[in-house]
């Protein structure tokens, strides 16, 4: 079986063919409009998040399918003390296909061990969210029509923000891609993503003012800032308006500039912003169905021969949001990578 | 695109032509059970609402068409802190045509200003509930052939009952219509009904006793008192009993009465006069699900040219429930009638 | 209307044919992914079973039909004060089928009166859950090929397994079985199932060690053992190990044994014992929709004529968690049997 835990899981080949789907599928919708037909997804949402479950739902229906799930476990059996393997077996024996929300790190990699059908990672903890990237290179690559050469702006949280991380990995399996990274001291890029940039031979700035490097850009892509990632609420006052993206900022920037947010938006983009034409933000997020559509044929027309083979240590991970450190019957596995083991759910590397 | 936020917003014409199309789908809905495939429909449930957003996921349904929503923002990223607007914005880029109920007045409209896709007031608040309203006529058109010459009473909370004002208005627009209004001092018709009514020349009686004029009627629309509206326990446990409808008083009513009730009734009918014929509540609920098929076939396909001009003022609506005073970013919309200006949104009058 | 409040309300012939189906439809499920084209399920969850419902869910939409319904009342007209019968009336207006779950004895029963629709008892409290006790059945015949000459063990929580009890009643009607109960001293099978088995010609034992009878079964049934039903935690501490099924006390099973579980389990199978092949109450668990999908197409073609006659008496049900303790209006039905008087609803008899 075919699952998206983590966009590596596909060549980019796949993920090239997946974006022309979703365009195609755009295009012509009623020619998908049954494809689907008598297939189930399960919506297994252990924490809310309307948007992204809705947007699921959306692509199977508009593909002639149909749905089950739940958004809240406390209606559900695991409120009875059921434990998640249970739950995936039960619900994979009902859907052709899950999507799954999480709080836990690897919650979809582990699904992936026990369920009898695909599992899709609709998001586990602040590890991966792969559909959300999908969604982020359909519309640049719907907009820009291409991929590739192109100067990429990321504002806001670029510490915690796992949908930057993810798109920074994709955006250098194409050509010729330069990253701006606009933040304050606190809430940097991590020096692991920098790492893979400069290993890759790809270049990036970092730089503390929205309005100095807005000019340059061919992408603004904006994310929430937290009020408790700052040191102070003194701090997040001083800082806050200097990533607030106005249209007054607005002035410097390219005409064909576009400006995404995986969304919800709280106050970092303007609400007048979204007049103008460059605001992308809503049209990327109803792009999130043409692609999980997409996706959804992708993986349920795809047979792979299963020989993964796992590594298994006598190790925990000390990641204390990992799933392996609250389903203790979950099998101990690790990928080695040079001299480095990293848990292969929650991606954390071990110290042996 | 076509909105159904105040029932004004339709001609008489399309009314009837709803009231017609609902009886021939009751009729043949077998016709009509895929003319809807592909579609979708966002029912929005910001409060609980289960019969008015099952009936609308229902007529949905049997008209081949499909659902997504949902019935509590806790579940939500409203949680998250996302605008109103936001949440319409990208839920109206899933949907094909959205059904919203929302405890702040003027929310419905509010949805209209940005939404992608026609929008329908499930009810906003204590403002207004028109598929309420459209069920009520189909079941009267239903029930006596026609719309003109009845005479109507409403029993219970005359002065809160959005519904009771909403019909009146409507059986205005038909012929030789009368209204008995029947409640305790305290819940008596607004002025501005009565207003209406006269200057549109019809009448109307304004009595205490349900058992005194229960013989003069066609109609007899009852309604939910609620125990927190009178002035003292002691008053409620006084009146309570006069208007409760019970088998007893029935015995002056008309063979051919109706008794109808937008429900859910708590305790102001007893439970004993479900058995008589007369008892159409529960099938004018049932005939809800028929009204919103009618109505869905007809907004989605009636195009319009939008050139709605709104006039926007420099003043605040002030109503305390108006949603113009919650999601701060909304024009401010006004309507002139004669030398007054109404809130767009709550139809609240303003002084300038 | 037919519906499935208790399994007596069903001919051996009739389950025999439900199971029959259930396995032609599991063969070829395409040909039915039709049928229910057009027709609506209502899952009416009083209290949260995700698993029940879902397979509820899963079965209609596999045969081509829909699903309305809440699995929370507090989302529902419920929560403001609206009766039972009301609820179901409007409901049984807007689907063509309702399944419900509640936690008041008899309320399918309850529901069966009022509705216009054919209802299905998905759980009454713990007194009734026929659907699990058809799964069950399917789950046997498919793997042993026969209901007859069978020995099943039965472990755990006997006192007060709803679901032990309907499987031992319906197993007798069958030939030749044989019944082994597992348990401690104060989770014993009740006084009436033993007189049931003894008095239709059959045989049982009852012991308190799972490894010295295990070789003798070829069914064994596994129910959760709930810490409060034991004396102290002391009490539950000695005893919970004796009761948990190891791969260890798997070894003088034999061979062609099979585990059931109506799930969810919490601790009473330990995990390893899930990669054993005779383990199949994942197998169960998705054999659930199976057996649903057959029910709702034999209800929902079977036409009976209504000529139940119901016994009113002037006494009340003096069970507590009876529906009739909870909404007063509904009828005081009884059954004779002998010179006992039963509760039509919760089964408990009366004492005149």
């Amino acid at each position: 079986m075919k699952h998206l835990i983590d966009l590596d899981d596909f060549s980019l080949n796949e993920i090239n063919s997946i974006i022309g789907k979703a365009i195609e599928i755009k295009k012509n919708p009623h020619e998908f409009s049954n494809v689907m037909h008598g297939k189930i997804i399960g919506t297994l949402f252990y924490e809310p998040s309307t948007r992204t479950q809705m947007s699921f739902q959306t692509a199977m229906l508009k593909l002639g399918g149909q749905v089950i799930g739940f958004n809240n476990p406390q209606n559900s059996s695991v409120a009875k003390g059921e434990n998640f393997k249970d739950t995936i077996k039960i619900i994979g024996g009902y859907a052709d296909i899950i999507a799954i929300r999480h709080p836990l790190e690897g919650a979809a990699k582990a699904a992936s061990i026990f369920a009898n059908c695909p599992i899709i990672n609709a998001g586990d903890g602040s590890h991966l969210h792969p559909t959300q990237t999908l969604t982020d290179l359909l519309t640049i690559a719907e907009q820009k029509n291409t991929l590739n050469g192109l100067t990429v702006g990321f504002c806001g949280d670029l510490k915690y923000g796992r949908t930057v991380h993810s798109l920074v990995k994709m955006m250098l399996k194409y050509k010729n891609n330069k990253f701006i990274f606009i933040s304050t001291e606190e809430l940097q890029i991590p020096d692991y993503i920098k790492n893979i940039i400069i290993s890759s031979g790809n270049s990036y700035e970092e730089v503390f003012s929205l309005e100095d490097s807005i000019d340059k850009l061919d992408i603004l892509y904006m994310t929430r800032i937290q009020k408790e990632r700052f040191t102070s609420i003194q701090d997040y006052n001083l800082q806050k308006d200097v990533f607030k993206l106005t249209t007054d900022k607005l002035k410097n920037a390219n005409h064909n500039m576009i400006i995404l947010h995986p969304l919800p938006r709280v106050d970092e983009i303007d609400i007048s912003v979204d007049d103008d034409p460059r605001a992308l933000y809503f049209k990327q997020a109803s792009n999130g169905v043409f692609v999980r559509m997409s996706l959804i044929l992708h993986i349920l027309s795809t047979k792979i021969d299963e020989n993964v083979e796992n590594l298994t240590l006598n190790e925990s991970c000390n990641n204390k949001l990992c799933i392996t450190n609250h389903e203790k019957y979950l099998p101990h596995y690790f990928k080695k990578d040079n001299n480095s083991y990293f848990c292969e759910y929650c991606s954390r590397e071990i110290k042996l």
